[in-house]
């Protein structure tokens, strides 16, 4: 699984005449893994870890992230994208909260999620229903995951440095990602792997406790998780998928799990195209 | 053709339940025609166009997407992204031009790229060979192609309306566009068209003279059109595209026109690849 990675990076690079690459530190799992990955790859003189906090990204995350480069031993740029942000008027369509202490602001956050119609905020966002308040709140974080997508291409263009991507399966299937943004990368070394195999590799990696042990977050706001957000574990979760992607049996798990599974897919199926043409639509129809 | 497109259009935006469309309006024949369609499709009402100039447009661009709302009777946007890529650092990619008067700008513009390798500057943005300088311009032009995009999205999602693509197919087949910024859309309505057919659709939906008569231009660089950088007129390459599409006999072309579609055929197919994952190593081996 590691060696095959390895190659196909190293390979792909030489190939398409970059210079190295750059990742974005998220201080999460998954860009760990693809940068610990990437430097046995091309060394780590070849590697940049660009870390993008802004307003409101956990304090923790400028820590961990640090870790993460250190650990890897590869240059870490720290570029805040508040004020980008700002200057698109990114904040205006969510009151600021900078006000609010943060333990405040994440109990807020998590009880307001809770009103809403339980964990369907994320069916909403992959079927875009929703009202006005909602659309806003989708447009709010679908722009800080876009931004930083620009800023890891300027950083890497100008060094002639390709992005490596992050995404992984469990996150693809789901429609888990930003259409244009976090999805949209030069290379993608784990997109073949499940959330749970991208933990395994993380251990193979020996990448610090620190950063396998926490919560997975897409750190879009203060407390949010992401199996909140999907509604259940990802250890749960890959274990369906994957049985669902062999068309074997599902009768072990719990009905209302895959039940969540399948609406999930469905929502995911709908929205997430890509660019759609008359060709495509042709091809469908 | 015309037909065809306003069903595409209306029957997509109706299916994936989007409430209207944002184009990018850049003054330009594409853009004029997307947004014609679209108001045939769902009324002016449900269209916004969004301009959105920065420090190095070209004065007449203002006038010019102005018209094209105007004219279509829809509720256009003006939106500078100056600001916005000041904030990221790309200006400091490319010295301060607002000093030098326009054309002087065009001028210099010009000469330095014709000292360039003649007309290889297109071809050495799709292979990605070039010096330092070379790669700090890249960085730069892309850039603001991809906070374009970013900025339709934020005004697209936050009332729930669909990001209509300008991208043609002689565009598509020539990498004639930025990686995740002007490619990137929820819709193409005109992809399956050549240039020369875009030209035809404006005449039918009569679009200003102004709009059809004028030398199309990336608006990256003063002075700069699109014919330079493809070294190739449109109506030449279309011509040639097109028999090549059908393997037919192109002995009727200049064989250095033919040569060199060929060679942005070659460079286009080889960098402008979408994200590689192993899954394609795969498929490609």
């Amino acid at each position: 699984m590691k060696s095959e990675i390895i190659r196909f990076i190293e390979s792909t690079i030489r190939d398409q005449g970059y210079a190295g690459a750059v990742i974005g530190i998220s201080g999460g799992v998954d860009s760990a893994v693809v940068a610990a990955l990437t430097v046995q790859a091309l060394g780590a003189e070849r590697v940049l870890g660009l870390f993008m906090p802004e307003r409101d990204s956990a304090p923790e995350t400028t820590k961990d992230a640090s870790l993460v480069c250190d650990h890897l031993g590869i240059t870490r740029i720290t570029k805040p994208i508040t004020r980008i942000l700002r200057s698109m008027g990114v904040y205006r369509l969510q009151p600021p909260s900078f006000l609010v202490p943060r333990k405040i602001q994440e109990q807020y956050v998590m009880k307001k999620l809770k009103e809403m119609e339980k964990d369907d905020i994320f069916l909403q966002d992959l079927r875009g229903d929703g009202d006005t308040a909602f659309f806003r709140g989708i447009a709010y974080y679908r722009a800080k995951h876009r931004i930083r997508m620009v800023c890891l291409y300027l950083e890497a263009e100008k060094r002639n440095f390709a992005v490596l991507g992050t995404t992984n399966r469990t996150e693809a299937l789901t429609g888990f990602y930003v259409k244009w943004g976090d999805d949209s990368a030069d290379l993608e070394p784990i997109l073949h792997l499940y959330k749970c195999q991208v933990y395994e590799l993380a251990q193979q990696l020996e990448i610090p406790d620190r950063i396998r042990m926490k919560a997975p977050s897409p750190d879009l706001l203060p407390g949010l998780t992401d199996e909140f957000l999907l509604g259940i574990s990802y250890a749960e979760l890959d274990a369906i998928l994957m049985k669902m992607e062999k068309n074997l049996d599902l009768s072990e798990f719990k009905p209302e799990s895959v039940e969540r599974v399948r609406r999930i897919l469905t929502a995911a199926g709908k929205r997430r195209l890509r660019n759609l043409s008359i060709t495509d639509a042709k091809i469908a129809g």
